[in-house]
């Protein structure tokens, strides 16, 4: 039996902390999300790591859950971190890896932060659970309710792929189409909302956080506790970008790493740049981007983070930077890593892909320097967007 | 490094040995699947898993490959064991597990034996390859030949969803869709080869089933070396079946496990059963199903299993059984699935599940048993065969 050393949940603004035994969404007073302090003291050696399952409550004392029959699990996380044997040999010495999210539960990164949303929300006694999506975080919500028991509400734009309302349905989820984009989904969301559903729309809700950032914690080990030069990321709603930004952090309290050299990338849409808009004013918050374009790369289409001071401070604070990549540079990417790798990548990987090379071909990233790139889902689930490629 | 323990490929009908360094389909005078057997000399003690990384390689002492260096490797394997605790309470005390294959690359088990078929092929030399396929095969075949740099030719019945045609192409391979069944396919398919393809039907080619039997080490594994009562396996030709049962042996003989209770049950459609006929009959070899009926579950659609003396005497030699499930029963059983465990399995595996209770029902399956049921595939691939369902 492993112990959590959750300690308690705070506002990193105004350092209020929360009681950990009651439901919290956000700091009103900063709107900012609430963040899951441990106790780092040393009593959770990586060497016990040994032997342990594998997926991500491999590293449950760093997880906010505290008994583990709380845990509603669909064996999400431990993917895979391959290395692109072809595709370094053709761009340059680099040592390339993809994390491969793909593999996880309902096709996505998403299942991790669900994972650990629905958890902690069964732990705390909700019944009932909403969100807006652009696909894959509710196909995630809607199979841990199910397991859960908990009711789902699920509110996607019009334009995601007809396969993730299908997930959802299967799961007994009732889904909500919307016109319009996810900021909209989320706006008729709140309207239909009494106050009995638990709002988990990312970074309003604090664990979904939690799940995400073990993909920090298992990049290090599968690389064996030496942090890659540059992780490459597709940034949305940036939780994963701040999460493995935490895991480090944590890792490095711990004394499991002794420093952290990995400059974080934020890739985003050229129809839907807010982060970019930000890096380049040199501001620690983000403006919403007016009229997104439609995207095949779903889950880049929103036009502001909510936790945007988090996604900004991640990106200063690692020397990391921002790049933007067009659907046609997506299909190309997509075409010629499939071809090289024998790897379906989603559009949001093959964004990232994409960014590689512009970075290199910069020079940003250099030649004898490590990268990990993600692909945050399976590209079934978007074939409907992809047809044109064939 | 580990070194294979790979002896020699025979016939287990004359017992002909066959060259380990060349190419070989199957034996020609009996027409049967060409078997490779290893040194099983107590050098390989289960002690040297741990620690190992967590993909089917893990057990590369009992895999074909010399030298690792052609391991064509894209994460597959090592899928978790799901413990369906819903389910489980609600039809009795047994202990249910689902081993989840949606997981793997390209979505699903045939991952395994194609791994393991194209890095057999590139040690040998082989610079193309065909196949014909009800879907999955022909996807991962187009990927570990896109890593391998091997051409691939897919024959597909016009029936197949049309993902997999763009997954196969979008990897490269070259696609050919064929009216009719995947016996049709594999007709046209030898009628346009000259000979130049290496041809790796199901158990015409010896390594798929070494890929595919890792199922059976890891289901061992996960149990912590107690086999289950029964395991329950979507059967079209029936590699996984024979694969598992192949792993037990090897198992045993190595001294890892003691004894081998598990029944084998084979799942076939209604609308094409040819096993089902030959267990009725009590008969060790399969006829031709006539006229096979179109079925969402396109895997089972096999109107013979080439390696059918195989696939009845491992039904046989465990006293298990045959199911036949029709098409309603499997939407059925998608959705029940679904709502009770968030699991969106494949109708593949919707049928196995639909199997088990038929079995419990009967008795046949008792209360007290562990049954390890498989989900061969990721539902998102058939998601045009399911939209009625929401």
């Amino acid at each position: 039996m492993t112990t959590s050393l959750y300690e308690t949940l705070l506002c990193p603004e105004c350092n209020e902390r929360f009681d950990t035994n009651t439901v919290h969404d956000f700091c009103q007073k900063d709107s900012h999300p609430l963040i899951a302090d441990y106790h780092l003291n040393g009593s959770f050696p990586k060497e016990s790591l040994q032997g342990r399952e594998y997926n991500m409550w491999r590293y449950a004392e760093v997880l906010p859950i505290v008994k583990q029959e709380n845990r509603v699990s669909l064996g999400e996380g431990f993917t895979p971190l391959l290395s692109l044997t072809t595709l370094s040999g053709t761009y340059s010495q680099n040592q390339l890896f993809l994390k491969d999210e793909s593999g996880n539960p309902t096709g996505s990164f998403k299942a991790r932060g669900l994972s650990m949303a629905v958890s902690k929300a069964k732990e705390l006694g909700v019944t009932e659970i909403c969100i807006p999506t652009a696909g894959n975080a509710g196909s995630a919500l809607s199979a841990y309710c199910a397991k859960a028991g908990i009711k789902a509400h699920i509110f996607m734009p019009e334009a995601t792929p007809k396969v993730f309302q299908l997930d959802c349905e299967i799961m007994g989820a009732h889904v909500t189409r919307v016109k319009g984009n996810i900021a909209d989904a989320a706006k008729l969301m709140k309207s239909q909302n009494d106050g009995s559903w638990f709002d988990v729309s990312t970074l309003k809700e604090p664990f979904r956080l939690e799940g995400k950032k073990t993909m920090g914690y298992e990049i290090a080990e599968q690389l064996n506790w030496e942090l890659p030069d540059v992780i490459i990321y597709p940034t949305g709603g940036g939780t994963g970008l701040i999460g493995i930004w935490k895991a480090f952090q944590e890792m490095k309290k711990m004394g499991w790493i002794e420093n952290i050299p990995t400059r974080m990338v934020a890739v985003q849409g050229t129809g839907c740049n807010p982060i970019t808009h930000s890096f380049q004013a040199g501001i620690e918050t983000i403006e919403a981007f007016e009229d997104p374009a439609p995207t095949i790369a779903n889950g880049l289409r929103v036009p502001r983070p909510f936790g945007d001071r988090l996604v900004m401070k991640t990106i200063y604070e690692s020397n990391g930077t921002v790049v933007d990549i067009s659907d046609e540079e997506i299909k190309q990417g997509l075409q010629e890593f499939a071809e090289a790798e024998g790897l379906f990548i989603s559009p949001e990987g093959a964004a990232v892909w994409t960014a590689y090379k512009k970075l290199r071909t910069s020079n940003w990233i250099k030649q004898n320097e490590s990268v990990v790139m993600l692909n945050t889902g399976s590209a079934y689930k978007y074939a409907e967007n992809l047809y044109s490629l064939s």
